[in-house]
């Protein structure tokens, strides 16, 4: 499949945002005060809401005959288009291809005083949180990653690592919506209480082992009624795309607090995705087999007629204050995860949890079985025990004040690229007293 | 302190909704489509929309001059009075009283037309979810039950039956907000992934052992930003009042999925509050001392000036489809908690965790020592080997399907009282098929 020919000035394929992506998300324009429905081509940002105004969305319908327009007049998140449905999400990026390539609409090629409203520099425009977030939920759905938790905080051999539970579902926890970021905000280091001394009693104080998480996360698009459950191979259609995630954690709270009910202060403090929503139409060239599930049997509810996931590739660097540049800290793949999103959603539901659109659901920790691939410094470093070397003397065991955490990710087509830009966070020290 | 004198009909202080209460809620008032904030009176639903639009609320300001009419303006939910401070909900309580105490302003009482705005009955008004609930989180304070759970779930005997931090820290987990309900919806039997057998595969079906938890919740008033924390002196200030909670629980689900990463499923298919939030200066009179803390040290961000809780009486009862009526099988009392409500706010902020206006925390099921106090029917019937009698030869180890769960609380005052209206919902059978 050739790449898609745009009429964009300096247009290259090669990028993040190609034509063959449009990527959904929200941001405040130049001159504007609130922010507004974008997609992003190289550089440029593309002003959804202005698309809508000057008619261009008028004849895209949903197959309940709603109007696609009304989802974005006045709308500064993506919430009420997620809420229309996979059919109208496609229609969306359709049109969006045809008005930016060659021999396709002329619409905006032919009228600057159009051009002026919908393109916008990216460097102009202020990224933010794409839509309301109505609930968040973290899942732990790489076997790597559970296993080198596994030996690292309960001990025992890498084959006993994994609970019984964790090999007949895609175990998950519920997350804190309120501190969900986007990509740039800064993220406080945190105090909590800490038991380094199992002898000895807890004390409250800052935390010695700020960490990051490489995740991908699952934006809902539709969901369903309490008390109804989504079937995993109808997940798909329900899935409206997805980001990056650094899920910050701090290792020494959570060590302390997570029995018998999970990680609670130690993940509430600050998680950051990447401003940019990516289809799962802009991912499908990227399909590949999903692990074989050989752990134990799979029950029906989480059986799917056909067990894929997505190629896509994975990288964390650390920028450390200290001005030596971004360091690649781990490679990892999207495709590694032993439970897929469609089972995650399957899941999630299966008790009748109903789900709204906007709704947040994260892979867990994604490594893989490389050393260089574990997506975590509590695993890169083996709890502290094996500096990571950033090059010019600098090492780190946990991420320091300062450090700016950079994920990216990235799909490698034929001739073209679908990227999610960059999830990133410096981490601030903070206010004295705390 | 006598009860203050009301000028309704037939009123009596000896009621949930006396005039020394004033909780805070939002319905749907006959021939109106929408939501509007309300308070209640005995049988008499105010209409806050009402009396702001009638300028009965204009002199009322916050510390930094916002309007406190604008507040309720064409507002469905309370989120934008929470947002205001406790000097803002306080002079909206106590003008409330003014207009409805004989010897008080004649506003309301001289006008027929004002009343026919402002006064509703009861029993034509449609409760809500008194605001959107960002994000809700479960905590575990009751030292009873935390051990209860403990010989239950992981054996040994009571005095062992405490983890660690459970005696240092109020132990919670986030929930699931997309499925907190109003009381009188139905909740629909969920299914899961069952290991009755641990020798022997999990399987997916309905559960068995569907429960309550008895449980008092706060609503977050003015919130923190991510970063920083809530002192726990400052905290009481912060809460804009309380609720009564069902949190709902699939207890054999639960028993297979809560480790590592605490409960998901078995909670998150419905939780029910009750639709009035009681303020904590209505529930002042009802102060009493918290437990003493003596399991071990308590670290300075807990430590509290005041150790004081209130003096709430709780009852549950279960009301069979089979209609032999209600029958008590629960009375336990809130200030039986070992953590209080500020303790759990400080806890929830200490690793920079925001709060915002609306957020929902729990106190965990109540119960106290003697065996009739237990908030759940796992502890009334000890893992159903214990069945409750319910009267006319019906008997109950966990909810069945049909059965109606009613929760009520209470503060008795001298000639008056402040309750909570009812917590209920009825158990429906899962649709064929799930
Ligand atoms: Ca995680
Ligand atoms: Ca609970
Ligand atoms: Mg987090
Ligand atoms: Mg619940
Ligand atoms: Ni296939």
């Amino acid at each position: 499949m050739p790449a898609l020919p745009c009429w964009l000035p300096a247009y290259t394929p090669l990028d993040d945002f190609s034509l063959e992506n449009i990527p959904f998300g929200a941001g405040v324009l130049p001159d504007s005060s609130s922010a507004c429905c974008v997609t992003r081509i190289n550089t440029y940002i593309i002003s959804l809401n202005a698309l809508a105004d000057a008619g261009l969305l008028d004849d895209l319908t949903t197959h309940a005959g709603l109007s696609v327009r009304s989802a974005f007049t006045a709308q500064s998140t993506l919430n009420a288009f997620m809420a229309l449905g996979r059919p109208a999400w496609r229609s969306v990026r359709t049109r969006i291809q045809e008005l930016f390539t060659i021999g396709g609409r002329r619409d905006i090629h032919d009228d600057e005083s159009l051009q002026s409203k919908v393109m916008h520099d990216a460097s102009q425009v202020k990224m933010t949180l794409p839509c309301t977030i109505g609930d968040y939920t973290d899942f732990y759905c790489s076997k790597e990653h559970a296993t080198n938790v596994g030996v690292m905080f309960r001990g025992g051999p890498p084959e006993k690592a994994l609970m019984e539970n964790w090999k007949t579902m895609p175990v998950g926890y519920h997350g804190r919506a309120s501190s969900v970021v986007v990509s740039g905000t800064p993220v406080v280091h945190p105090s909590g209480q800490l038991r380094p001394d199992p002898s000895a009693d807890p004390t409250h104080g800052p935390c010695r082992t700020v960490d990051f998480e490489l995740e991908m996360a699952v934006f809902v698009g539709t969901g369903n009624d309490m008390g109804t459950s989504i079937g995993v191979d109808e997940a798909e259609d329900k899935i409206f795309g997805m980001t990056l995630m650094n899920d910050w954690s701090a290792r020494d709270v959570q060590k302390y607090e997570y029995v018998p009910l999970g990680p609670f202060g130690a993940k509430n403090w600050a998680t950051t995705i990447s401003p940019w929503i990516v289809t799962l139409d802009a991912l499908a060239p990227f399909r590949t087999n999903a692990p074989v599930q050989d752990l134990a049997p799979v029950l029906p509810y989480l059986t799917e007629k056909h067990r894929h996931t997505f190629d896509i590739d994975l990288k964390v660097a650390i920028e450390p204050a200290s001005g030596e540049g971004a360091s690649v800290v781990c490679r990892s793949n999207y495709k590694h995860l032993y439970w897929t999103a469609k089972q995650m959603l399957a899941h999630h539901t299966v008790t009748g949890c109903n789900m709204r659109p906007g709704d947040l659901f994260a892979s867990g920790t994604i490594s893989g079985s490389d050393a260089s691939s574990f997506g975590s410094m509590l695993e890169l470093s083996w709890q502290g025990t094996r500096p990571l070397d950033l090059g010019n003397g600098v090492t780190r065991t946990f991420v320091q004040d300062g450090d700016n955490v950079v994920m990216t990710g990235c799909a490698q087509g034929d001739g073209f690229r679908v990227g999610f830009g960059t999830c990133e966070g410096h981490v601030m020290p903070a206010a004295s007293g705390r």
